[in-house]
């Protein structure tokens, strides 16, 4: 296939949520509640789906339906990083009989439970930061490091046309990677912002007004705000944040 | 309220799956397929509720959508141990900021993943076995010591008519736990058959002949068969299994 007939890769944001979900287990306040009420305002585990030439990458496993939504398998898994809402999909998947489906991630001695030790069909495997990989038909994805307090990726994807940065979770840039992002001139960055603005001492995860001025730093056409938690979600529904036309608020099936 | 007003417990199996579920990811075998054909044949990772006195009690956690289910809380869970399958659904609901919830457990030092690190709402109660935990209005939890690769609890519930026995995951009893059931005189045993009945080397799980042999030793009036994997649905299936009369083959929902 010529390179001027494969379209532009895809991105479909499967889950945008922060670690507990949106509505969390037992919780009334509103922005939970109306959660409920609205299967709309749900978030999922933050996770992703990147969809080129025919083949599908998924971006984190927290998801528990992934048999569900992919019985044909997958081409490849990436992963940001080894916490449970992030690979918690992997401890039924990897029973599967089918051919090994590579696993990149960061390295990280832990993993999560006992994926290392009884990886099934999961080929694990760890990358340097900055490692460019080779996803094929001329898409590549780079691992890049986020501050959080696991090894965490940000995965930046690049094809002929666009360049979409993935990146959860984190709280800050490490400067090389903030540099890495502005020299790519960013399509579209879908970034942690798990906190609203008024959080007092937000640690492992931006908040709203963090998120933005990296995003505004990083000079990207588009910003994305994702793995949102229920305090956050009421700031941004009474309209307590100040956000640029140019960065939108991230629901669970958004298109990229 | 007066004993005597109580109605007896209810146990409802809301999982039957052995690790990997049933369909497994990617298996194209005729159990794997026909539960994608048939959602009534799926089985979801091994776990049951059981209600009494306008109570909720969850036996392991595998699923993913216990917020859904049981949006406004439950009042305990009973781990029968800490590996992924049997677990999995905590690692979201811990987030909730809702009132403690007890968590009876078999003393693991791992546990799994970070869930001791971060309970959250979760008040973990590791248990000696053979501890009887009152659950109030008249209703005990006996935890019974199995035989499988991590420190693991089948559960023996008793009210005022029945006694329950929950048993997964399990390769044969510790004569102990074999001597409590017959003591117990069960209403009805929940007993691990991973594996069918051809299967060379069981480990860590009964086959069903092997399960079959420790509902009849134990003189229940009644075995039910849960923790299926595809191979023993298959031989079930074919009709290569013997089963006697007063033993069924669970399915997701069944109540006892």
């Amino acid at each position: 296939m010529r390179d001027g007939m494969i379209a532009p890769m895809q991105l479909t944001l499967l889950g945008t949520g922060a670690a507990g979900g949106i509505p969390l287990w037992g919780c009334t306040c509103a922005a939970c509640c109306s959660a409920r009420d609205e299967p709309a305002r749900r978030r999922r585990p933050a996770s992703a789906a990147l969809t080129h030439a025919g083949r599908t990458f998924l971006i984190d496993a927290g998801l528990g339906d992934l048999e569900q939504r992919y019985p044909d398998g997958v081409n490849a898994f990436l992963l940001t990083h080894f916490h449970a809402d992030h690979v918690q999909g992997l401890f039924h998947l990897r029973w599967g009989p089918g051919v090994p489906v590579p696993v990149w991630c960061p390295a990280d001695s832990e993993g999560c439970a006992d994926l290392f030790k009884h990886p099934g069909c999961l080929r694990f495997q760890p990358q340097a930061p900055f490692t460019v990989v080779d996803l094929g038909e001329g898409l590549t994805a780079t691992a890049l490091p986020l501050a959080h307090s696991k090894p965490t990726f940000g995965w930046l994807f690049a094809d002929n046309e666009r360049r979409i940065a993935y990146c959860t979770d984190t709280r800050g840039f490490p400067p090389a990677t903030a540099q890495a992002l502005r020299d790519a001139a960013c399509t579209a960055i879908v970034l942690d912002s798990t906190y609203a603005s008024d959080h007092p001492a937000p640690t492992g995860h931006n908040h709203v007004a963090l998120a933005v001025d990296l995003l505004v730093a990083s000079a990207t056409t588009r910003g994305v705000l994702t793995h949102i938690g229920h305090e956050c979600q009421r700031a941004i529904d009474e309209r307590r944040e100040n956000i640029p036309d140019h960065i939108v608020v991230a629901n669970d099936g958004l298109v990229i």
